[in-house]
């Protein structure tokens, strides 16, 4: 090769997640310009800078593929409550932010999700153009949805603000290395027709994801069936939102048909197993969906109902949970789950061109498993102790376009201290009380 | 006070699991002889060192109810299969076992259980004087259970002799600072009726926990009904041994009758959500058994099938799981799956009066959480975050008796990477294939 790394990764166990699940055992990747430019085995390339893994696990970063990362600030303000109790309990506090205060919360997520590996988010949330400046400030990429609802929000006086904030939000960061946009209507149980419609009209204009919640519950189905006489799926369809930009997040409550409407459109599904779990509100039926071919993301949703944003252990619990579910240890395999949560998430949010698996030509997104810690071996399977035995504890460094933000498991360009104070600052705001940890 | 302490640790935000679920904002303990000898705000006590634990979280040290500790030998050896199958699976590694694989295999899982903020852990498996020395070495407080099985083990020829090695542990480990022995027939399905009637008289005659599996899979008391005409719940109580001193393990499958029984006998369960998730199993009625008020301790069971020795996401895991099976998210609140991992596992194992929460007179076996971390803030409640937000990448000093053995998430008296080294050695002799990380 003729071509000069900037940087040379060497001696890794380098899990791809490419179309045929490529494991090469002793591999190294060269990055050029944010880029990977090869990947293999002892690749004889020059190189400004050459770093041996050590016989450490890399992959992909991992891909978030929702959540509300300004929810940092209520991560355990309200637990064991149902949805729309919990929902009831944070109100007060969500409605009391500002734009400084998502970016603060936001800024605070990002942080985490990058020490514990993940390299992209997609967001739903108030102020968030606030949430995009967190991510470039932190080096993480997002794909950021202003929340639309049919009341005010903090950031919108009615749902054509948020319309408009989106679209401005569009050309704002058009061709933006870090930042994307997605179109965020929360739900069709928070928002009426005719802005669900505009929002499907935004996502084609723009041919950018349309986030939104669906099916989370048992009774936000009964509550939709009552005013439209159909499940909120059957209902989108009816609005002929079902298109290869939905991501449609939660998916608990389904039928059969339902999912074979998904597969014909070509729907992605965002799966936060841990959120649905925590807020009791069922079981998606992921096996199904993965039977039929449909792409399944995986998210963390919020952290005031996980309660944290990492990845690493949403691979485990999908793949736990969908098995026990099933009383079928085969279903959700350590493969699908990794998948899940690297190039099925980015398939998801339409970036598989550029990121979440390790091949030529896209984003040194990168994540490497520290492999001198217990936990992580003996060593027999890279894809179970990636979604079985890892935890963030043995996350080492994390690149994003090949730029390191994490290494070995502490963040490089931001003061974790500083982000914390601000955090605590805002929350004295909240009518609860919270403990003070500096 | 005029004692003076050896260790003063001051600053904490002190959750202590007593009775009353004290929870003290800002806290210090005193620690002398490897003992707390006070506890409270402000303590006006002199001591040979002092340590400020910056408003970090102190809580009890973890206690692993359930573990076969060198089974990190198999790691990933074997995944996404059915009990019987994986157990068929892992056989032939399993058999070629010697009395230094057990002690290397468990001395990794010590460190791994260490860094994850575990002090104490009952474990099954053979070879169990070396688990002990292993455990021994690594500073960590075992309950060692010779695994009494009809057929030929890797360290007993017979199932008199692994009755005769438990007795032996007992008179050898009397007294002694960090061993204990229990009792550890397999199974009603893998032991014949006398020996489970002498492992009985074993556990009365020393008053020591009887650790078996019982009830683990519906193949299991399918297995059991046909071969006694009774379920191994009631087979077990046919022969006396529902007792205080029964440790039942799973108990995945059972009956409301079941239950009343256990209550009424006041036998223990150790509850291991993840490996059953992970075996698809099934999942233990445990709400309707905390209703009943029977001692609910919390397990990992073997890094083979689950894949870590990770308490900390086994609470978090527990608590959710039971909210979405029961479609009630207000079921195994934070604090009760906290009480299962420390009070509740100490109770379960005989042991409250020595460990399991933070009093005055018990051992010193103490978990501070790292509070300078992204992911545990903000802080509202202790118990949420520790069972809903921490990882062992909040570990941050962990004590056993008094004794520093991880400082800031690193052991501190062992070599992990000898350690690992060890282990990837004698997994060279399995038939399947290893990756080095060395």
């Amino acid at each position: 090769m003729n071509q000069r790394a900037d940087l040379l990764l060497t001696n890794g166990i380098v899990v791809t997640a490419d179309q045929n699940n490529t494991i090469i055992h002793n591999g190294d990747i060269a990055v050029k310009d944010g880029k990977i430019i090869a990947i293999g085995e002892n690749l004889d390339i020059e190189a400004d800078k050459k770093e041996s893994l050590n016989r450490s696990i890399i992959m992909p970063g991992l891909i978030n593929s929702h959540t509300h990362a300004a929810m940092t600030l209520l991560r355990g303000y309200s637990d064991d409550l149902p949805l729309m109790e919990w929902l009831a309990d944070i109100a007060p506090a969500e409605g009391s932010l500002v734009g400084g205060d998502v970016y603060a919360g936001t800024f605070l997520a990002c942080l985490e999700m990058l020490k514990a590996g993940t390299t992209c988010f997609a967001d739903m949330y108030f102020f968030e153009e606030e949430a995009a400046k967190a991510a470039v400030d932190a080096g993480i990429k997002i794909i950021a949805g202003e929340g639309i609802l049919n009341f005010p929000t903090p950031s919108a006086a009615a749902p054509e603000h948020a319309l408009e904030i989106t679209e401005a939000l569009c050309s704002k960061y058009k061709n933006h290395p870090l930042v994307k946009i997605c179109v965020a209507p929360h739900s069709a149980y928070l928002l009426d027709e005719k802005y669900l419609l505009r929002s499907g009209e935004i996502s084609m204009k723009y041919n950018i994801p349309l986030m939104i919640h669906v099916s989370e519950t048992a009774s936000e189905v009964a509550q939709i069936k009552e005013k439209t006489g159909k499940t909120p799926i059957r209902y989108l369809d009816s609005l002929g939102l079902l298109n290869k930009n939905l991501l449609a997040v939660h998916c608990v409550v389904m039928d059969n048909e339902e999912i074979e409407l998904f597969r014909k459109n070509n729907v992605k599904v965002s799966h936060n197993p841990e959120s649905n779990m925590k807020l009791a509100s069922g079981i998606s039926p992921v096996p199904e969906m993965l039977e039929k071919g449909i792409c399944i993301a995986l998210g963390t949703d919020g952290a005031a109902s996980n309660n944290d944003l990492c990845l690493l252990s949403e691979m485990d619990t999908a793949a736990k949970l969908h098995k026990v579910n099933k009383l079928d240890p085969t279903v959700v395999s350590a493969r699908q789950a990794l998948r899940m949560a690297t190039i099925d998430s980015a398939r998801a949010l339409g970036i598989e061109n550029e990121t979440g698996s390790l091949e030529i030509g896209k984003d040194a997104d990168l994540l490497v498993l520290n492999h001198n810690l217990p936990g992580l071996n003996p060593l027999y399977s890279p894809e179970s102790h990636i979604v079985y035995a890892a935890s963030r504890r043995e996350v080492g460094d994390v690149y994003v376009k090949g730029k390191k933000m994490v290494s070995q498991g502490n963040i490089v360009h931001s003061d974790t201290v500083s982000a914390i104070r601000n955090v605590n600052k805002i929350i004295s705001k909240f009518e609860k009380k919270i403990i003070k940890t500096q």
